[in-house]
């Protein structure tokens, strides 16, 4: 059997496959994710790659825009190697970079570092030891000890045995001079690392949001509290299912399934541990400490907690609040006893990644009463003040990310952002994000959807497609009504970009959802929209939201747009000042106990609530003033 | 090749081996040992083992006696398989047993329990749960916790990863009853292990005293203090060095030596726990903590953390305090999440077995002057009262372990443990350990040989050898002048038991410095023997010892016999009493942080006093003033 060589730009990474290969396949080996939402089928379009050089045969039939091909774009999942190939992904195709979108609150000089002053959980200390005799015979860590309590304060330092290990050797070459790493455990510090002589590198920390869809990955110098590099990707555990249920099913049905989307976690953050310190010259002993939000099934599956009874009534978790582990004991690829530390959540549903969303976020000391929002696969709100804080989730679904919407897709190049429906012709006009051929739409443009069709007359408030309408742009498509927002001959995929009525509907499901949360919660505490101070919107999603139309549609109450803010990957930030501070980091223990679950399948009223809500805006139009 | 079946007597162990296999080779594969000092050479006569039936050939001559070799017995290094063989090992020459060594005050009815409140550092707590609902979504871990807290008082528990991870199974499994484990942690406490619904198994610890020479693994019941069994064995570590010095060159100087011996030492362990953990229906989780005491470079050792800085001076010892590690850490097997203790050394060559012994054995309280001597391969003393206490370490050497001695042996059957020699014909009468042939002497009929040799006039007071005294029991040997004890055509091995003159020496360098020690710190705190009230001789050789001779050698102070008093393996009670309550653990850190070190090396005053007391019993007689 011939074997070829594959080499995919733009990394420069080459596989060696035998001939006939499927080329969607042969990427997967080499590591490299490529979009494929419609399984390897042809119909989707989200797997096209540019050959530049090479033989290939096409293996099956697939959609592509005529000008698409002639530039030499094929669909991966339909063309089988018969050559030496070299093969481009274009962005929209790549799945493994994610821009990681941080506030630009997040720098050591935010208004948490004036409430929390560093005081970082690793550190580095240099050590100048006494010079042992037969007079002074104290052994190697006593005498570290009493010069780490004599010169920086630090007492009853235990020590790893790891390190026990290599401290007489460190200690004698260099000449009982010796760089300790010492990192906060539960009780008291440990030292974990002993370098010989003096060394002026910092200790560094690992701030990581491991996200259902995204992981995010922050080095942080502990000394400074500077950034110094970060990275995002895709969760590897994607592929076996995309939001938490259908993870927490094959968890259970599959052989090793807990195992398996456990080293999927893992071998996701290690994949963006090593990006950033290969590309800082860094060794992983580099990083001392590790502190990681995520949702509490990212969590459990992420430490191989089983997750099952977090889908079955009552729904509760293993735990809320995690022991801290060393790196080695869930093979973390940074220093083996380094402390991995998870951001306690509040509830099953309501994760750590909140807790630490809202401490980085909400001013602690604020009698105002304000929301938190994160609208992702799930919507999770907070809704208080200093003295009080109820939190819950609504099982939006991932409509705003693009996921079950037929021209759906994330908030990357390609999407659709932006939408303007003529009133006259019905016509759309739309925006791409950086440009180019428009590959579908994500969230922010399904909201402008959902706002202009009402706006023109195309759909109704209940979001019945209005098929009566006579216009080119409105039709009955394979699923039923759908209007056609882009023609596939100016679509970068080739194909039609519509939204269904049954895209509609998923739409109104989720902002619904949302919206009957936050009245729910208002209700239990007897409070109103009008009281809300401060709405802050986290997430990716939230980036390109439009708060007017968002409104309009009923996602968001209707408050004056200066009540809004975007406060980016919050979750990234509450992680990264527990690196930085302990008392942040106790902080966010305290609050994830402060914030009162309010399950909202108990009783009616949520359901109540949920029905008013699938209307655009609203059956009770009294609470949307701004549009009467 | 055929293939015979030979079976080792008592234990009634079988091993199927090749024809003409080394018998003493198959022995060593079936897993028993047999002392064999020569190495296989057929002269030492100490693999001796009696054919109860079967065909064999000899395969060189070898030296035993007639009537032995008459009663069916052979030595099996010189003995190859012919047949089906039943083979009968001797005690004496059997070397995976020793007889544990425990002072009869070890039990939970002791003075030291009387101090200490049982308060054990591992429990198990049955635990009915309150069962969830939606109003009651209390995730598991905190439902374990709270009940924990209210029913038992233990708040703040951690979990172990492990532990968490099994613990929502174990809940619903009991249908929420569980059985928790829980251990101390150095702050705080933190549950190991979850079963489903109720059991009646207590918690079990494991007390070890991890001695260069042998190893005792005591197991207990930590509910009600029950010793439940014991077990004891020769290190392994043994094979590559019989005292620490040459164990720590045998580290440094073979590649993965310091693992070598870690591994011998967890071995070793291992061998013990699975022994008593087998006999009582038991399985390695039941043992849910241990706590060990060793010397100094046994720690060392046993945790892998390399001792090549305690034989260089100024003889520093990585750690005298050492970090609490999980079981698994160190692939011991009990309960992986289970805590290893060590118990804290005072210095390099003071370590936490004397520790352990000086708190199980002195009482802490008293205001009197009381000495405690440990002679094994070396002499620890430890001085004081419940103000101050003084302790150091003489290199007394492994003489009285029977170990640099032509004709020594441990204190076993067939070992020679009482001498009377006849002022007339100078013939000695003896008497043997369990009776029988004798094969050597051990430490006490060593004390005996040298009182009665001085006592008849066949060696002077400087050791030395009359050898113009005509006797045929005095001669000039291979290695020089030497005393013929036992003629070969009487003793077990069929060889002479003799003692030379550098046997003699010997014994007055380890008399001597253990006497040189106690004078030396005596002297530092300016007292006297007459002011001491009470001695305690620790080890196992001590149990044996005769103090009317003991002192005639100047081995131990001139002081009237009821105040020695003799406390066996006090290690293992210090270690035990360590697991049955947390105020003792904490005591004996303590106690460790309050004995000051004396380094006899400093300074001229040790050698000075040794060179007069390696004379019998000293160059000062009026310090033996009962001996004028």
């Amino acid at each position: 059997m011939a074997i070829y060589q594959v080499t995919f730009l733009p990394d420069k990474i080459s596989i060696a496959v035998e001939k006939g290969t499927n080329l969607l396949e042969a990427a997967r080996e080499a590591g490299i994710g490529i979009g494929s939402p419609c399984g390897g089928n042809g119909t989707c379009g989200k797997c096209a790659v540019k050959i530049i050089s090479g033989a290939y045969e096409i293996q099956d039939a697939f959609h592509l825009s005529a000008e698409l091909k002639a530039s030499g774009y094929v669909l991966s999942c339909k063309i089988n190697v018969e050559d030496n190939l070299t093969v481009e992904i274009p962005v929209q195709s790549r799945m493994t970079k994610h821009k990681v979108v941080l506030s630009e609150k997040h720098s050591s000089e935010n208004e948490y570092f004036a409430r929390y002053k560093m005081n970082p959980i690793c550190r580095k200390y240099k050590l100048v030891l006494s010079k042992p005799d037969l007079a002074d015979n104290m052994n190697d860590l006593d005498r570290v000890r009493k010069t780490l309590k004599k010169d920086h304060g630090i007492s009853d330092a235990r020590i790893s045995l790891r390190c026990l290990r290599a401290l007489p050797e460190a200690v004698r070459q260099g000449n009982f001079e010796v760089t300790v790493t010492v990192v906060k455990e539960k009780e008291g510090w440990e030292i974990i690392d002993a370098e010989a002589g003096s060394t002026d590198k910092p200790a560094y920390g690992a701030a990581v949001d491991i996200g259902t869809t995204t992981v995010v990955a922050v080095l942080l110098d502990t000394e400074t509290g500077r950034i110094v590099d970060q990275e995002g990707t895709y969760n590897r555990q994607a592929t076996y299912g995309s939001d938490v249920i259908s993870r927490i099913i094959f968890a259970e049905e599959n052989t090793d399934g807990l195992k398996t989307l456990q080293d999927a976690a893992i071998d996701t953050v290690n994949g963006l541990l090593e990006t950033i310190l290969e590309r800082n010259g860094l060794k992983p002993d580099a990083i001392s400490a590790m502190v990681c939000g995520g949702n509490t099934v990212m969590i459990h599956l992420f430490l191989g907690v089983t997750p099952s009874y977090l889908r079955r009534e009552p729904y509760l978790p293993a735990a809320i609040s995690f022991p801290t582990v060393k790196a080695s004991e869930i093979k973390i690829g940074i220093h083996p006893d380094a402390p991995v530390y998870t951001i306690p959540s509040v509830a099953s549903y309501v994760g750590g990644d909140i807790t630490a969303c809202v401490f980085a976020i909400m001013p602690g000391e604020s009698e105002e009463l304000n929301l938190f929002i994160d609208i992702g696969t799930n919507g999770e709100l907070v809704l208080g003040s200093s003295e009080w804080l109820v939190t819950c989730s609504c099982s939006a679904g991932p409509a705003f990310e693009g996921s079950g919407i037929s021209s759906g897709m994330r908030a990357m190049d390609g999407a659709i952002d932006w939408i303007e429906i003529d009133p006259e012709s019905l016509e759309a006009s739309y925006r791409v994000i950086h440009g180019g051929k428009p590959l579908g739409i994500c969230g922010s443009g399904l909201i402008y959807s959902l706002s202009e069709m009402l706006e023109a007359g195309i759909i109704d408030r209940a979001g019945k497609i209005l098929t009566k309408k006579e216009s080119k742009w409105i039709r009955i498509g394979r699923e039923g009504p759908e209007y056609l927002l882009v023609d596939g001959s100016e679509s970068g995929t080739g194909r039609d970009i519509v939204i269904t009525e049954g895209d509609i509907k998923n739409l109104l499901r989720a902002k619904g959802a949302i919206f009957a949360g936050i009245r729910t919660m208002l209700q239990q505490v007897q409070m109103e929209i009008n009281d809300i101070r401060n709405v802050y919107i986290a997430g990716g999603f939230g980036k390109y939201i439009n708060i007017t139309d968002a409104v309009r549609i009923g996602l968001l109450p209707d408050l004056p747009e200066e009540k809004y803010e975007y406060v980016g990957n919050s979750c990234i930030q509450g992680a990264s000042i527990g690196l930085l501070s302990l008392e942040a980091l106790t902080g966010m223990e305290e609050l994830a106990n402060r914030m009162t679950y309010l399950e909202l399948s108990v009783g009616n009223q949520f359901m109540d609530e949920f029905i008013s809500a699938i209307f655009i805006p609203h059956t009770d139009l009294s609470l949307f003033p701004s549009l009467q």
